[in-house]
């Protein structure tokens, strides 16, 4: 078996994205124990620093030893028992996948639709929970990788602030790129990924679990079904004084993280939104000129990704699949509805830029 | 937040070792996507190693996206089912977890017991199974990382080779460590970790499913209760043609076990197994001298880790600490009724050399 050797590719799918250099190099930084008082300091910075991006002040707040769906499993099979209700709000593939997740925790789930593309109507959403005040909690998609559609749920978070109902967010692509606010949004339990917006390599998932979902928890009657994803026993090792040992932490990971978000910080939060919207506006314009048309509603266009309907006559997967090899550019292909009919253009973390825009665009005008 | 600069560890505990050089350099290679025809390729090259690092022709042989524990998860939520049966040995920490895991799944669970330290009596377990023929699954620990116990296990892989109850084998502080035969010793689902003998850092759960195991799972009655672990749709994007999209991989871990996975063959495995029982035996004749106990029983030690009991007048926990503080290099504490009475101490991957081992028994002389 050869060497690992593979090409320099630019990532403009919907994630991962090209991971800064930095990461790379704490990445490959001498590894240190599990149980290590070093370790511990490192996992209490990363806390720290996940509460800053997701502007909360949740001591539940880490990042889950897995991947984005790690995290949207463990959110989901903490908060929910068998024979509870929830609202799952479906527009797109994660939103799907949530109902799936809810249903596989006993959970009867009370479905909201909305056409993949279009955004969810709150005010729909809200009444569904007026008619079901028993519904443990309700979740929805922020940023939907599968329609790069950027939802509204501020009027959520609002109406269900003083309800039993939990509000539960993905927030996988939006985390770094584009704003949120847990705490000022009634948000009780959200779950990210590191490969979008925070530009680090998959493998964690970062959460957090408000007042009103710790209570939740710690009012279960049964156990949670997961062991490897128990909240109870996982903030034990997380963020208690205990440090009790639960599993080894994907050390090297937790390394990638802190560098990641320790250069989104210095960027600053808002600076950062704004060179993602600003480098999408760039992608836009350019796609526009070259008849490109947009999949998701306008208005609700997430900046991060871009779901671009090519030009009558392109033959769109030959082209992304061109794209990738002979240019070496990587962007996704449609998922669900959208199969062979979009591309999803992610400009995350570092390639949020006009540079990265540059590439792509003149890239395309060879297949014009 | 400060740069990132840990000391340099000498990591003697029960896993994660000191990770080579090329393992860390691999894990700072620039990414490609989880869908790029080049990942799936190193996706193929890394399933193929550990089927021969698992002694076994299993298909279903690739990493879990999470730590050693996920990959325990992963081979119990796929084959029980509610109610079923499983027989479950427990004479350490990790067949206490199978327990709780097991019964997570809702499944009845018949244990078998040993005193710590002790292995079990295999003909013990095989009576039980005579009892349970409706048993699902019988699970055992093959290397126990809290004992330090190396368990036998193939007259139960024999016994059970033409019945209906599937062998489940935790191998997690043996692969690559001490000899292990999936096929030939009949095991018909196995979970590792990365972080032990095959160095490379925590975070992928190499595990290994045979058709035995593969009936079960496509004759289950109800859904498997992890959609992250859930191996019917897992397994269409890790060993079928269509590749289908389920979670993205954390890539950068698989570089890593690639490479270590590559380092693991070049070396050959019998030589590396003999490169650990030799390092062990040095250990314990140095350890031995000093006037140390030993906690396995004898005949029973496990070559990559091993359970000492310091003399008497020994600080236990205290000078476990200065040897962190003041000598940089871990040692493991004691887990269950033997916290604070023994050290575990690991001479896994590049680890398991005299050189280490003299490290060590030098540091040990400034303390008798």
């Amino acid at each position: 078996m050869d060497e690992l050797k593979p090409p320099q590719r630019l990532l403009l799918g919907p994630g991962p994205c090209n991971v800064p250099y930095r990461v790379l190099r704490a990445m490959s930084t001498p590894l240190v124990g599990h149980l290590d008082p070093l370790f511990m300091q490192m996992m209490d910075e990363v806390c720290s620093m996940l509460r800053q991006v997701f502007k909360t002040e949740n001591q539940m707040t880490f990042p889950v030893s897995g991947t984005g769906s790690a995290g949207m499993e463990a959110t989901f099979v903490n908060l929910l028992e068998p024979g509870d209700t929830a609202v799952v709000c479906q527009n797109g593939v994660f939103g799907t996948r949530m109902i799936d997740v809810a249903e596989r925790c006993g959970a009867k789930v009370i479905k909201v639709e909305a056409e993949w593309s279009q955004p969810l109507d709150q005010q729909k959403i809200i009444d569904t929970l007026k008619a079901h005040p028993e519904a443990k909690l309700c979740a929805i998609v922020y940023a939907e990788t599968s329609t790069g559609v950027l939802q509204p749920i501020q009027e959520i978070g609002a109406y269900l602030k003083d309800k039993d109902t939990l509000f539960l967010v993905d927030t996988v692509t939006a985390l770094g790129g584009v704003n949120l606010e847990v705490d000022a949004w009634g948000i009780d339990a959200s779950y990210s990924g590191t490969q979008k917006c925070l530009a680090v390599p998959p493998g964690l998932a970062p959460v957090t679990f408000g007042p009103k979902a710790l209570e939740v928890l710690n009012n279960r009657k049964t156990k949670v079904q997961s062991w490897y994803l128990d909240l109870t026993m996982l903030s034990k090792y997380w963020s208690s004084s205990e440090r009790l040992y639960h599993h080894t932490a994907p050390i090297t990971m937790i390394y990638g993280l802190r560098e990641g978000l320790r250069i989104v910080l210095e960027e600053g939060l808002e600076n950062r939104f704004e060179r993602h919207a600003a480098a999408a506006g760039h992608l836009a314009k350019g796609l526009g000129e070259m008849g490109f048309g947009f999949w998701a509603a306008e208005g609700y266009r997430l900046p991060p990704l871009t779901c671009a309907i090519p030009p009558q006559g392109w033959d769109v997967e030959g082209i992304r699949k061109k794209l990738l090899a002979d240019y070496d550019i990587e962007v996704g292909g449609g998922l669900g509805p959208a199969a062979g009919k979009i591309w999803r253009i992610g400009l995350m973390g570092e390639n949020a830029c006009v540079q990265k825009v540059a590439v792509l665009l003149r890239a395309l005008q060879d297949f014009a």
